[in-house]
């Protein structure tokens, strides 16, 4: 009986272009977050339904993979790494210097519906700062986006940033403070469904003056400093705005200030975030929606402990940000990790050729060996295929001897009669 | 109402220490992979339970973490890399271009005994050749073991070899083929239970005279060469002892003999192997148990598909690794991948203080920007907390100016009057 070899809707294989594709952005972003001496935590995939869902809204819920494990616990995956190092945190305080900045790397599952193009299991790269109240710490987390979007996708980034007190503030004077959660949920559509619908949604809750007037405060545009006077007319000035005032200065002061956008309609929908937040774009792309969000939140462990602990941060979505770079053809496909092989001229002379293989190891030239013996044009295609540029021919009797041939597989060229050390010096300065 | 903030038996977190050792010696074994142009695949954690279970026994089903999922399918968590790549290659045959060579590196589970020390949550380093039968690709496979061990553990490793076949000739010579699950069972614990255990055990299969001939088989001993001729003396020569004739001299021409053990004790169990096996051990510390194995099969998609793919590959232990490296005092902590900081003079110089390690980061030298302003004393003892070498002391009115304090925290001594080129000139070299 064969069984259908298939993997679940939603997820996915990554096959080895795919695969190397995602781990170069992925190697890119911890790099950028380790420049930075924050530091890697690892957290178990399975974890008690308690500790991951007790502060879950029901929406959630319904999503998580949860079972019962063969000693009759209640388990669940997780569905992001938020909760996890929020549960981390109350658990290891004492070994934790604060503030404590650190990243996770991981896959995360939840079974939603996978229509638009969303998937099931899926990696997060989660970046936070907890134990700091401070504007310094906003602003860090500001500046490793920029610094990281950079890195991935160039310069055409716009990092867009409000303050949700603000918006709580600028409610309160409206006096609709009691339906902050309610207008939270219908602004965030207004990308998606337009002026004129938000407005219909909105007037459930409000008058028409006061919904045209929430509209209008999330319209507000304009350079950083004007937007932020007219939002604090609004709204009210305070703690706030002065913090927002503080971090435009950090931003002029390090020089990113023309890459973030003070923008009041970026809320975080239903996120737990109360102070500053967060969303990024890729100018050309605007319409894929944020590749990276996040914000400040004023407690991360309530749940698992009875100390506060105020933090920010922020997570890269890699599958959104590769879609992007794919629709941009900005994607860099390479093949395999090297871009040279040894032919198998003589299966029996295997031994010399992985010696040979480990001289041009030994000078961090990746190089692959061919394993088959077969009639060299056979091995020419193979090696075209693997997307490989040199093949390296050896003498068929003495495969030590300096009668190497290199072929240019992609300038169609022979080099012939070198030694190993000789083939070197013309690889290193191209590899 | 708190929540314990806790994890599951059998699971871990890794903290930042932990974490960055793991990664450390991950990345190692990913870079060695990759010089011999292996290539990277991913495959979904969680997996229809009859893909993943079509071919595993009683034992293997009972650790498998399996459940319905809320659309009612049976699913289960992956126990190996080993059962979704035959899924992976049977599905994408198409794709790939034959012999594949492919790594993965990535988490299993298994709900087994916690008390012998081992995880439920665990990392597998897998690396396999499939779609070659050919003594190069087994000895690519040795090569790769070697080179890969050699850079985590040093030169005092040893790898164990042996062929499945060999040992079923030996016992079909013994008329004792039929019993050869059994009798591979017990040769298996005789490291664990000693000689005489399991010559008790061996008696329930066969007669004394037959038990101690195939004690005396797997106890042959002495130089690589010495060892195969008594064991093709006890089993027959064929086409497996020709095969690690073959091996070895692959073995000398590379230069690795020495390292290589022919052993007829290693049969690796009850796994599904039928040409060579592979086991490897740290000199120091054989105890511990093999640290890297693996062998040859005959086919790996058969469960999947009509066609046969024959392979071999092995898998490192990389949780045994870390506690053999530990025992031996080898593991290097390092607390950070900054070396170097700056001080929180003023925190309305944030701005300033982040464009100033970003001219560090732009070197390729990671730094940290503490966040809180404090008395520098305490930022002193903040950063030696977090294993730092180097504090920067930007001066509090001209933060900009050459008036840059270096402290090397090891040393105890300053550098003054700095400007920020200056300041790179003297970490460089040290960093």
């Amino acid at each position: 009986m064969i069984i259908e070899p298939r993997v679940l809707k939603g997820f996915r294989d990554f096959l080895p272009t795919d695969e190397i594709i995602r781990k170069k952005l992925l190697e890119k972003i911890e790099s950028s977050f380790r420049s930075y001496g924050f530091l890697p935590i690892d957290t178990p995939v399975l974890e008690y339904s308690e500790v991951l869902l007790g502060k879950a809204a029901g929406e959630t819920e319904k999503q998580v993979y949860r079972f019962n494990d063969n000693g009759g616990r209640d388990v669940a995956m997780r569905f992001d790494l938020t909760v996890p190092f929020a549960r981390f945190t109350a658990e290891h305080k004492a070994e934790l210097n604060f503030p404590f900045k650190r990243y996770h790397i991981a896959k995360v599952w939840r079974g939603e519906n996978t229509q638009r193009g969303r998937y099931r299991e899926f990696i997060q790269c989660d970046f936070d700062i907890v134990g700091s109240n401070s504007a310094a710490s906003d602003f860090e987390i500001l500046h490793i986006m920029y610094n990281t979007l950079k890195s991935l996708a160039g310069e055409e980034i716009r990092i867009h940033i409000n303050h949700r007190g603000l918006f709580n503030s600028f409610l309160l004077r409206l006096g609709l403070f009691d339906r902050s959660v309610d207008i939270l949920r219908t602004v965030d559509k207004l990308p998606k469904i337009g002026k004129e619908e938000t407005l219909k949604l909105l007037l459930e809750f409000t008058a028409e003056d006061k919904a045209k007037e929430i509209l209008d405060f999330i319209g507000i545009s304009g350079g950083y400093e004007q937007t932020l006077k007219a939002m604090s007319a609004a709204a009210g000035s305070g703690p706030d705005s002065e913090r927002l005032e503080i971090i435009y200065r950090f931003l002029l002061d390090a020089g990113i200030a023309d890459f973030v956008i003070l923008d009041p309609s970026i809320t975080r929908g239903l996120d737990y975030y109360t102070g500053i937040v967060f969303e990024s774009f890729l100018n050309e792309l605007p319409g894929i929606g944020s590749i990276c969000s996040g914000g400040r939140y004023d407690n991360l462990v309530g749940l698992y402990s009875k100390d506060t602990m105020p933090g920010v941060g922020t997570s890269i979505g890699i599958d959104r940000l590769i879609a992007g770079l794919e629709t941009l053809g900005r994607l860099e496909k390479v093949q395999s990790y090297a871009s040279i092989a040894i032919a198998c001229v003589d299966e029996s002379s295997s031994g010399i050729y992985q010696a040979l293989a480990e001289r041009l190891r030994e000078e961090g030239i990746n190089c692959e060996v061919l394993l088959e013996e077969d009639k060299l044009t056979k091995q020419f295609q193979m090696a075209e295929k693997k997307g490989l540029r040199w093949l390296i021919i050896p003498d068929a009797e003495k495969p030590l001897a300096a009668l190497l041939t290199l072929r240019d597989l992609k300038k169609r060229e022979d080099h012939k009669g070198l030694s190993i050390e000789e083939l070197i010096k013309l690889i290193v300065p191209v590899k």
